[in-house]
């Protein structure tokens, strides 16, 4: 019975879009709104999803109203015919539409820049509610806009459908303006103050028997834990009056669980693995190159997700055949034949044969059977052989496990290289 | 409009928890139930998600059966205090709760049989509204049921919220009920026939605008588009008594797309652009060979998602340094100097570069600026170049768009290049 909180801002989510209704897509959007209105210390009452349907979408609208302060929608925003929550937004709150010039040039001037003709169903993203507040859209051709009822007291938010909009909209622009409005309307209200651990290398149920009489023994903080392929996250959170004794209380908190699988965590600050390794390789000013082959590439396009990367990063010879194997990195014929392309003595070569071609301080690399098919009997799909190679020497990994997704075993053994590389370079 | 087909069933989702309005899971059972009814020709008009509170719950059910005939819950059918699933349900369709007896007994043999006392909360699992029909739970201890309004025009059906559960009462015990519910209130229930279509380098305003007629003229087959990153899905649809019918009048529909938008379509059903490719690759033994820049080992990583492609794809040579360019490509130090690593001459000289070095019978090559920092006035963010080299010649292709978001530019690089193989496989 969480979510009576008097003190905070009642809000809804209203999703639009026949493709949800149809189950042809899965509602992120929804997930990822509630998870930051939370954060803000609201309650979220509904999640409603409707069609292109004007009356349902009203009908939404109404019930959302009747106990919420805030509404938030997403989707419809488009050019085409079918998109109408602007109009029945409007008309709920008493408003009506108007073409906003700014931002009809804006959309001439990047059709110009792009050489395409914008067609005339493309106006219609440039009408907004005559007293609306748009939100300037910096990655897509709809704009968001807030609009408050003629009392003030409800709020509806409107963003577009693709989750990179919406994410991206709500991120830098709606989430401030909330935020004012939290303020306003709630002055003291409590505030929610959570930080996000994360690990790898410890399995879910391993991780609470560790952490049990923390996890039983608390109201406030509390921890939650989340499982992904290979990885485990710990949510602490701790909700007070004062912000200072909510960040305080998480604290000591995540200081009791360092102490107990501190090894464990890479992260304290919710970011990827590959952030945290890239930060480290920058920062130690550490060169690396990598030879894959069961990751195809993976790996490198993990790693150069990272901005600035290329100061340290130089390149993956992704080497899917043997004949590649030998030719890019001089892996012998007979470690092939004798342990096979799957093995640690080819690995070894492997990362030997990235390090010496590139010149960089560290050559990594991978081989493994990421099925379906493949596995042996010595040899069942999920075998993985990790190589590290500096000028130390060179170490060796290997792991067996199938998840039973190709894609998947992929992800695990680009997370193992990375987890070689952070552990290398903590010393 | 879409979704209005009077002669087929009415149907609402309501999912009842607070860990979904938290965020703290994704609603799987909703996209799930969607999938399920539209299989059996539902028309889905509304997905409810409210917590652990009866006012609410009692507001979406009243909402969804003024327009639905079938409203389908999931969760709060257990032993605590906060499930009231049943109760609020009993109450909107004028019934009562009774205790099963046969239920409870069911529940106290299986407690003995695990060798555990049953708690006293337990029992209130059995509390079944007095004219519902059970529905028997084999995989968990709380039951659903089927409960119709005195008119016998309304129906609700509660299922239990953990989705192994769910599923497992749908397919085995709903279904079943429901198939004979359809059969009865629509006679010769109509079928829905679909396809997906999916498109590359045409944007959605322009594919509308290209189909406008056919999109505007029709109300069966229906047709309707989903953008994403540098693709287009149209969805075209038919709902008709007899399967036949539906069957005969997407192709014809489909018939009148191809003519207008042929090019552009990469898939006819709903295939990924890459396991189109990957396909072609290896029906016509065609062998490939990238060499990637500003992507990273991206276009190998997903060309690998392939299974089997080994047969044809030898090796991608991520160069991300110039440096590694020159050693792995032969690409020319003049030609990096005169026109820069992101230049269509450098494209061409590491495409001809891969497909030397592996014999491959294609070599493809991309290199560009992915952001978010890199771009300059000449070359923005989104400038990206690519080439493909054949026996036959090199072709080259630059494109310019800045997402606003390096990942996203990243992705769209690799569907052009992927587009660019479809094309020259397809001669």
């Amino acid at each position: 019975m969480k979510e009576e909180r008097p003190e905070s801002l009642r809000a809804s989510i209203i999703s639009v879009g026949t493709e949800i209704l149809m189950g042809e897509i899965t509602n992120t959007n929804t997930v990822w709104l509630s998870q930051r209105l939370n954060e803000l210390g609201c309650d979220v009452l509904y999640h409603h999803t409707v069609g292109d349907n004007p009356g349902r979408l009203t009908h939404a609208l109404e019930v959302s109203l009747k106990d919420s302060d805030l509404v938030i929608t997403t989707g419809g925003l488009g050019p085409t015919q079918d998109d109408m929550t602007k109009e029945v937004v409007c008309q709920a709150l008493e408003d009506h539409l108007e073409m906003n010039e700014d931002w009809l040039r804006i959309l001439y001037e990047r059709y110009e820049k792009r050489g395409r003709k914008m067609t005339d169903n493309n106006r219609k993203q440039a009408l907004l509610p005559s007293r609306s507040r748009m939100l300037f859209n910096e990655v897509g051709s709809a704009p968001g806009f807030v609009l408050s009822d003629p009392s003030g007291s409800k709020t509806v938010c409107c963003l577009p459908g693709p989750p990179r909009e919406m994410t991206w909209l709500y991120r830098e622009k709606l989430e401030p303006i909330l935020q004012e409005l939290i303020a306003q309307r709630c002055g003291g209200a409590s505030v929610l103050h959570a930080r996000i651990l994360r690990t790898f290398g410890i399995g879910e149920s391993s991780l609470e028997t560790a952490l049990l009489d923390l996890i039983d023994g608390q109201t406030d903080p509390t921890i939650a834990t989340y499982a992904k392929t290979g990885e485990c996250t710990l949510r602490i959170a701790s909700k007070r009056a004062d912000r200072r004794d909510a960040e305080d209380a998480v604290e000591e908190m995540i200081a009791k669980v360092r102490e107990r699988i501190g090894e464990y965590i890479y992260s304290e600050n919710d970011e990827e693995l590959v952030q945290v390794v890239g930060r480290k390789l920058m920062e130690k000013g550490l060169t690396i190159s990598a030879a894959e082959s069961c990751t195809g590439g993976m790996f490198a396009a993990k790693l150069t997700e990272v901005p600035g990367i290329s100061a340290v990063f130089d390149r993956s010879l992704v080497t899917y055949s043997n004949q590649a194997k030998m030719e890019e990195l001089g892996v012998r014929e007979e470690t092939l034949k004798e342990f096979g392309a799957v093995s640690e003595e080819t690995a070894r070569e492997m990362a030997e044969g990235a390090r010496r071609v590139s010149g960089s301080d560290i050559g990594i690399s991978v081989t493994g059977i990421a099925g379906p098919d493949g596995g042996t009997e010595d040899k069942p799909v999920g075998t993985i052989c990790y190589a590290l190679a500096t000028e130390e020497g060179t170490v060796c990994r290997k792991t067996v496990w199938d998840t039973g997704f190709r894609q998947f075993n992929r992800i695990y053994a680009v997370l193992n290289m990375l987890d070689m590389i952070r552990r290398a370079a903590a010393n």
